[in-house]
């Protein structure tokens, strides 16, 4: 691991130039800060001085996710980690994020520049710049619902979609659906792929034919039901899977506008059971998010002991509520 | 949740000839007090029972897995466990198993008569009896590299195979080797399934072609060896990856036997990093036994405070000493 006299020899400054530009000193240029940090980071210096006694301090990256409110996806997730990470006498500050935000600053550099000793990392994309750079980087991170391979430094927590998806068709085909459609969230997203892969092979598994027509990519909003619902129902389609809770109160919308009795003419599942889920009496499949935060916590503790988590996967449970039924 | 009451009912007898049953008492029946219990674990009422105080035993059940002196693979599994299991004040009795065993006693039953609050499982083959009455077990169970699906009671935990297989196809795909046989472990086992499902992925993957030729599986010893070593140098293998370490040291007998040099003529490697594979200087794939041990006391843990882990995953390493080399 470097020292702050490898980094001072490389950069040809002095060791007390370099222990500025770490410490965030006011008497050196922004330029040299940045050098200093980029090369401590690419060095591995990062790590070294983020496990000092004197720095609790974790990250919550969040992106594409609601979180500030109690019913928001993200709501129990991040308190669950919070009171875990301050059990343990980590302080946490909650970071929203943007694409252009990623392409500004370098993953590592900022957690070094800002003494950040791991993050958790919500809501990213698969063509997120951090997410390159997370392949490689030498700090703890724990990704929601996102997975890097070969870097013992981070660590995929999530629900598993394979089994959740199951459970849906599972009960869908019990009640005799045969023509289920998918609305899926967006594309670009690992849980996304997951489960259209999901429903493919679980559609299979129960010896029912997969119709292109009845899947789609949509988006993780009510909104994204009017684009593809009408086209559904008129293939015939008697359940709509959806890819969150918040798709499905758009296909509930949807359907009763065009005068479809729910559950008598069709039937909606949702996923994630949010707070709207129960309101909506919507038939959906539970994450519990909570424990989801506490776990993400116990990875990432694991990893700044050196214990490398690759996938901690929570059961899913079905819920069922007043938006199935069996076909008529 | 079933009460004692409930169960003297259904069985038409009285309230303390039911809780005799259930604390083993000297002056009933052994025939009734199998009755007892059975039916106790019928309506649900082990759970409520081994969640009291005072039960604080956790059972480990091991099979086909040496563990009793250092060098043996479940050893570093079981001590990690138990180390984590006392510092929660939790006695654990390890407990050798056979096939014969199962079919004689039912896994609920056995748990509530001897007063276990949950367990730990190694070396299950896919075909053993417990394994399917894991399907509907309502006692908290973590099984070491078996998965038992939509159970909230059962979680599994191992290293993740396919990226361990990768890392090592990856390495030898790098020193210019296109000939890579796969001597497997046993069949009947899901880490075998898994890394010969790994192994063709990876091979695809690395644009290698699979020879089914070079694809056997054996058992995890290593006079597995023999049996197939012979005709995969005779198809031009210049590589043997193995199911585990002790399948390796076989091979690199066989190879050299029939003069080969290793790793000049063949490369070799392992699975697991046993101690063996130090001593025979030999390339392999790390497991972190004692933190998978840890980790699995985690899962049970969770377990019995309702929170259902699906999966934990750790990370493989690849450990790289003197059985692979550059394709000569």
């Amino acid at each position: 691991m470097a020292t702050i006299k490898d980094i001072a020899s490389k950069l040809g400054i002095s060791v007390s130039a370099v222990s500025k530009g770490l410490n965030g000193a006011s008497d050196i240029s922004e330029e040299l800060r940045q050098m200093v940090l980029d090369t401590a980071v690419e060095m591995g210096y990062s790590t070294k001085r983020s496990r000092k006694e004197e720095h609790r301090k974790l990250a919550i990256f969040i992106e594409n996710m609601e979180y500030e409110n109690k019913g928001d996806f993200g709501f129990d997730i991040i308190l669950g980690f919070k009171q875990s990470a301050f059990k343990h006498k980590w302080d946490v500050e909650v970071i929203p994020v943007t694409p252009a935000f990623q392409l500004s600053e370098k993953y590592d550099t900022y957690m070094l520049k800002h003494g950040f000793s791991g993050s958790f990392v919500l809501g990213f994309t698969l063509h997120d710049e951090w997410m390159k750079q997370f392949e490689h980087t030498t700090t703890p991170t724990v990704l929601f619902d996102n997975f890097i391979s070969k870097n013992p430094n981070v660590s995929y927590i999530g629900t598993d979609n394979y089994e959740g998806i199951d459970l849906a068709i599972e009960h869908l085909a019990n009640l005799g659906h045969k023509r289920i459609a998918f609305l899926n969230g967006s594309s670009h997203s690992m849980v996304s792929e997951q489960r259209l892969d999901a429903f493919r092979l679980s559609m299979v598994h129960h010896g029912l034919i997969v119709d292109d027509k009845l899947t789609a990519y949509g988006y993780y909003m009510a909104g994204s039901a009017q684009d593809h619902v009408p086209a559904f129902l008129d293939l015939g389609a008697t359940a709509i899977m959806c890819g969150n809770d918040l798709i499905a109160t758009g296909v509930l919308n949807e359907c009763r506008l065009r005068k479809y009795d729910i559950p008598k003419d069709i039937s909606v599942i949702g996923f994630d059971d949010i707070p709207i889920a129960s309101k909506c009496n919507l038939t959906t499949i539970n994450q519990d998010r909570h424990e989801l935060g506490k776990c993400a916590y116990v990875a990432l503790s694991a990893m700044t002991h050196h214990i490398a988590i690759s996938k901690t996967l929570m059961r899913p449970r079905l819920v069922i509520r007043n938006t199935t039924g069996k076909l008529s």
